[in-house]
């Protein structure tokens, strides 16, 4: 057996023998990863069969590094349940592709295949998960961790290595559309969630995580989707870089370079990034992929193989769908770069490919799992942001229900982007989720509005529905659906140009006004006038503005996009069946142009716009639930904080205990707030419970790193806003967090 | 004579012989500027009488090293024509204070007096300028640099020694209060004119400029005062500090360091701020003062000792109204620092103090100047954004007017922040000026509703007069007035906790929202609809979005704050006895929702927001004149560009040739566009010129100080946007300008 296939030697020992056999030719093609993978096959009558497309691509790159979206379906890639691969067919056909792949390498070096999993798998029947912004909302990364290992499980069922996964993002401008794959705004949060990836997605051997975007793409100016982050060191280093470095922590195979600049220089040139903080200072030794066409936009002067050398020399291994990759040998010729750079990112990608097994004798494939309900992840995502005591809607009085707007009844809505087509007969909407939850018989329905747009008489149907109703359930927010007649640039984003938007969310919707849009706001008026009261119910990716609704309407739950079963989890969460347990991963604003508004922004002496409060209304870490609570004094503990948690309500509920700090440290303005550590508990009515919460560590970043100084801690069940809810203070030394830290 | 006092030995030699003879004490009493001047006198029936707080202040720090606002007069000092010292009698006021204080100094040091002056002098009888805002959108720094000298002829005649003057601020978020005080939102503009401002205002021997404010303070977040600024070196050094460097080689005797912090460190603790790139890099040698209250709020635990530490040893040399630098002594007891710095800090304040005069045998001071009419300034501040032909108003055939606007009769509305109250009599507003110029006869008048209140019957009223009118000039826009009941912060800012607004621009008066009020919005619609053509002037120092004025109305001319004799400039331009040559020195934005828009922003591969247009309708450079322009095919220079310009009109005009670049540095995102240089014509009726343009050196830092790559070049009347009027386009080496820049 050749040294690089025998699975007892070590890993580098195997790759260096594998590097030392390869041609130029062959190194540079496992550098190359520019197939749409739906492109390589087609579905005939009698099977799947391969495109002319994809040994056209093995002989132009001298053999594939990694297959992008082989089982991909959507909008952008046309397949649907006709012309796609479904759940028990997928293994069949990345088998056949990786057959050919083989087949055609001299050496007999199979390919990464890589799908987009930034929510659940985007192939048909796939696992689908509540958007990352809504899975934070949880607080209960252990949550995320089970329902990734599962989703992991799936990816290798099919065949697929590699999931291309979101967590990096920072939601530092909720104008961005693709707010919904931020873990919110808190590093320290976005880490937990980061590290749970990681691990759920990893615990299946022969999958690999790729974690995006690396890094600070939620610094990007205006919300504007790849807008440059001019950002300095220490943001980057206490808000953006955090939940990186707890995923490649956790053991993250990859992560991908972003479209954005920081201060100008784009991650995928970016040497000091790549080069000195993800290799150097954090010991990475896995794979950097490039976003799609994330080189090639690098050319500024049409020579492609100074984008090449640029992004090879500050550490990019795999490029995805440029062409600057394939012109490697012309810029070697040229002296551009040297051989040793094309040798060192090729070891990368085929350590990774060794890691997961590629190389390894065939193992028998997991069995495809079955779907897996997540009921706690999906009803944990809601926030009640508001309530005068209307929720819950105890079944005996709360009558006949209304049920009114344009996500009541729509199941994409629930989803998000980056989704597949659904399986026929599958999914709850909310309006079904109600019936279901209260009977049919005492739940009507209306649409309102559109998205966007009136509906003919809409409002008016409504409000004669509000009027018979004891109770109206106000279905409003946004959608990331996209139509398979929609067009799309050539990475997949929408392209909005000259096509109607119906969709409000997602890669490529970025809005200049955080407003819910003037149809529905008009829909929630006209309602919220008949003086029956109004339950609003929030599906939406972005953290919209909710202060017009919140001032009309009995309560507000905030329910980001759920996920197909969605509609189940609301009917529950509003009868009182489930305790409402999210808290805000990220601060609704107030306006547009009160932006930014992260509760960890540094402390300013402005109290006010003259025309709006600053800060925001419903901030970081709020959120209600039906029981209540009270906290004790807060002591301090050899690594945080510890107080007497009760539940002094007659139901039992979940809460989440956050710990806070401040640093005092001399010539640095103080954030206002940083989260330091959280924990979730559990009572039933009337318990108590002693509640400890660490000072984690690795938060310590997100206090600019005091080496002297004072840092102020505090307990808080209401979220980093509260200033009257502070429970306690307790000036301490950094050192001591240090100290316990280490040992944390 | 003591050496210290002899003014033919060098200054080096005077300030060391000084230094040597002083005391701990008095060195760091030269150290501080803790009386709000107005506090150390009264005016009396019989004269000028010194208040106990100027000997105590002296007996209590040892000296001092300087007096701020002896002289300043508006709502903060209280100060009137009633109680404040007028112009014929400041040289009896700062002489008698003088006397003061160095009769109570052992070695007989002055201070030196300080005044704000960021767009003329805030006394009685000050020469009063455009704010600057409007001074940019001139492109004439000449114009600047001869009223500056004129300013400082007056400084000199009342015993003034440093003027504050604003200029470093880049105008990079228009929701700030201080947006005025911008010399617009891009680097090189901005230096031309602080580079005029300095030249002009020490022109005049004896006075001092120190530019404020040092640095980044425009790019705070939220456009929010004085908030952080969380930018990087890039950001930094091609947007925010070019300035700064241009006015420090024009020999600028200090700067103000500023209240914002760069990525987390305060400007005054910044030591790679106020240490490498001040001093080291650039060589300044003269005063660093810090921002008022600024080094105090470096006080995080309590402890003073540690903030003068800091902000010492960072190179804060001059305190402004902390109570910090005058615990230095037991910051020296404690090794918090070295006496080292304190004589460091010392020097250059005793620098300054010889430099300018002040121990040099008295000399006579010149007599107080007349006002100057500065009609050229003030006119070429007007920009018109947009006109379907109404303008200009032919004397002949404009028939009846109606002026109607909160700012149409309003005289501080066109002053902006920081002035002192008018002498009895002066000033014209836009109603005025339009009666003189057109015949009072001809025009009626409505003020239609306040600035953010609406007026009963207002719009009525105005609707009638617009009815009855050929014409319409509706003036509005925003106040900096400030009132004598007012509320002010310890640093003389607008407190605006608990009081009614009036005002809606000025030093915090930062706002949400960047369109007209809507009283103001409801009035031009209302007017509009009339029929009646209608001619919208706008007042303000703050770049608004004019979107909803130019869907309404036949023209736009914005007016910035123009000074007191604004009236009579607009009814010059409305009647074309003038050309409207001002060009816009910032892009309007068309919303809150889509900030930031300056045109030099990186590339970005978004092209709208799903709700709004991204970029500006009205961009950086834009403005017509009444005069059509043909700019023929641009030519490479040995040091930029060249072209023929035509006026194809029948009446004489004045045009702004600009000249903008775009590097393509690998590896760098590049700007949209960055203006390289400019210049502006003269050119009678059908005349043509050739214009040749260079590009500045010092422009070449906008490029990111490309060493290789190619930069474009193109001209443009038309401002920076509109790629349509590109002129020319030439791609040439970087070295090719650098030699050139090295002789320019």
């Amino acid at each position: 057996m050749d040294p690089f296939r025998d699975p007892a030697l070590p890993t580098a020992e195997r790759v260096a023998d594998l590097l030392s056999r390869m041609t130029l030719s062959e190194k540079i093609g496992q550098l190359n990863q520019r197939l749409l993978g739906w492109h390589t096959w087609q579905r005939r009558e009698d099977g799947f069969a391969l495109t002319d497309g994809l040994d056209k691509e093995i002989e132009a790159t001298g053999g594939i590094g990694a297959v992008y979206g082989l089982l991909r379906s959507d909008a952008w890639s046309g397949r649907d349940w006709r012309t796609g691969a479904g759940p028990e067919e997928s293994a069949e056909l990345t088998a056949m592709v990786q057959e050919r792949i083989v087949g055609r390498s001299r050496l007999g070096i199979p390919a990464l295949f890589a799908e987009e999993a930034p929510h659940g798998h985007q192939a048909l029947g796939g696992q689908l998960l509540p958007t990352n912004i809504g899975v934070a909302a949880t607080w209960r990364p252990q949550l995320l961790e089970e329902a990734a290992a599962q989703v992991a499980t799936e990816l290798r069922a099919r065949g697929t290595h590699l999931a291309l996964v979101s967590g990096l993002d920072i939601l530092r401008d909720p104008r961005w559309g693709r707010s919904e794959e931020c873990f919110g705004e808190d590093p320290l949060l976005a880490s937990a969630f980061t590290r749970a990836l990681v691990n759920g997605l990893q615990s299946v051997p022969g999958v690999g995580a790729v974690l995006k975007h690396f890094a600070a793409q939620g610094a990007g100016i205006g919300g504007r989707n790849g807008s440059g982050a001019p950002i300095g060191p220490r943001e980057l280093a206490e808000i953006h870089l955090p939940a990186a470095r707890a995923g490649i922590e956790a053991g993250a195979v990859g992560v991908m370079a972003a479209y954005n600049d920081i201060d100008g220089v784009p991650c995928v040139a970016n040497a000091d990034l790549l080069g000195r903080i993800l290799r150097q200072d954090w010991g990475f030794g896995g794979l950097v992929m490039a976003d799609m066409g994330a080189i090639d936009r690098l050319t500024l002067t049409g020579d492609h193989r100074v984008a090449a050398a640029l992004a090879l020399s500050a550490g990019v291994d795999l490029s995805l769908c440029d062409r600057a990759y394939t012109e490697l040998a012309d810029a070697l010729a040229a002296s551009m770069i040297s051989e040793e750079l094309i040798d060192r990112a090729c070891a990368r990608v085929l350590t990774v490919k060794i890691d997961l097994g590629l190389l390894d004798p065939p193992q028998p494939a997991p069995s495809f799992p079955a779907p897996s309900r997540l009921d706690d992840l999906i009803a944990d995502t809601a926030v009640l942001i508001s309530n005068d005591g209307t929720l819950p809607l105890l079944d005996g009085d709360c009558g006949r229900l209304a049920v009114i707007g344009p996500n009541a009844d729509d199941l994409d809505a629930l989803l998000g982007d980056y989704v597949p087509p659904l399986p026929e007969g599958t999914g709850t909407t909310v309006l079904t989720g109600l019936r279901d939850r209260f009977g049919a018989d005492r739940v009507a329905y209306a649409p309102g509005c559109l998205l966007t747009r009136s509906i003919p008489g809409g409002i008016d149907r409504a409000v004669e529905l509000a009027r018979a109703a004891n109770r109206v359930v106000l279905v409003i927010g946004s959608s990331g659906q996209r139509h398979y007649e929609d067009s799309f640039a050539d990475n997949g984003a929408a392209d909005l140009t000259g096509q109607p938007v119906t969709a409000t969310t997602g890669e490529g919707f970025d809005v200049a006004d955080l407003e819910l849009p003037e149809p529905q706001r008009d829909l929630v008026a006209a309602v919220a006038a008949t003086g029956t009261p109004v339950i609003a119910v929030i599906i939406s990716g972005r953290p919209l503005s909710l202060d017009f609704v919140a001032d009309r309407c009995a309560a507000v739950l905030s329910c980001w996009y759920p996920g197909p079963d969605g509609g189940r989890a609301v009917a529950a969460l509003l009868a009182g069946d489930r305790e409402p347990a999210g808290r805000l991963p990220v601060s609704l604003p107030r306006s547009s142009g009160t932006l930014p508004v992260a509760y960890n922004e540094r402390v300013e002496s402005v109290s006010r716009y003259i025309d709006s409060e600053t800060g925001t209304r419903f901030g970081f870490g709020a959120g209600l639930g039906y029981a209540t609570w009270s906290l004790g004094p807060a002591r301090r503990t050899v690594d945080g904080l510890t107080a007497e948690l009760t539940n002094t309500s007659n139901r039992s509920g979940r809460q989440v205990v956050q710990l806070y700090g401040r640093a005092r440290v001399a010539g640095i303005q103080p954030r206002r707030a940083v989260l330091l550590g959280f924990s979730t508990a559990e009572l039933g009515a009337r318990q108590s419970a002693t509640v400890t919460v660490p000072v984690r560590p690795d938060a310590l970043t997100g206090l600019g790193s005091p080496t002297d100084g004072v840092v102020d801690l505090w307990l808080s069940l209401t979220g980093a806003d509260d200033q009257p809810d502070v429970i306690a203070v307790a000036a301490i030394d950094v050192a001591a967090i240090d100290v316990a830290g280490a040992g944390g």
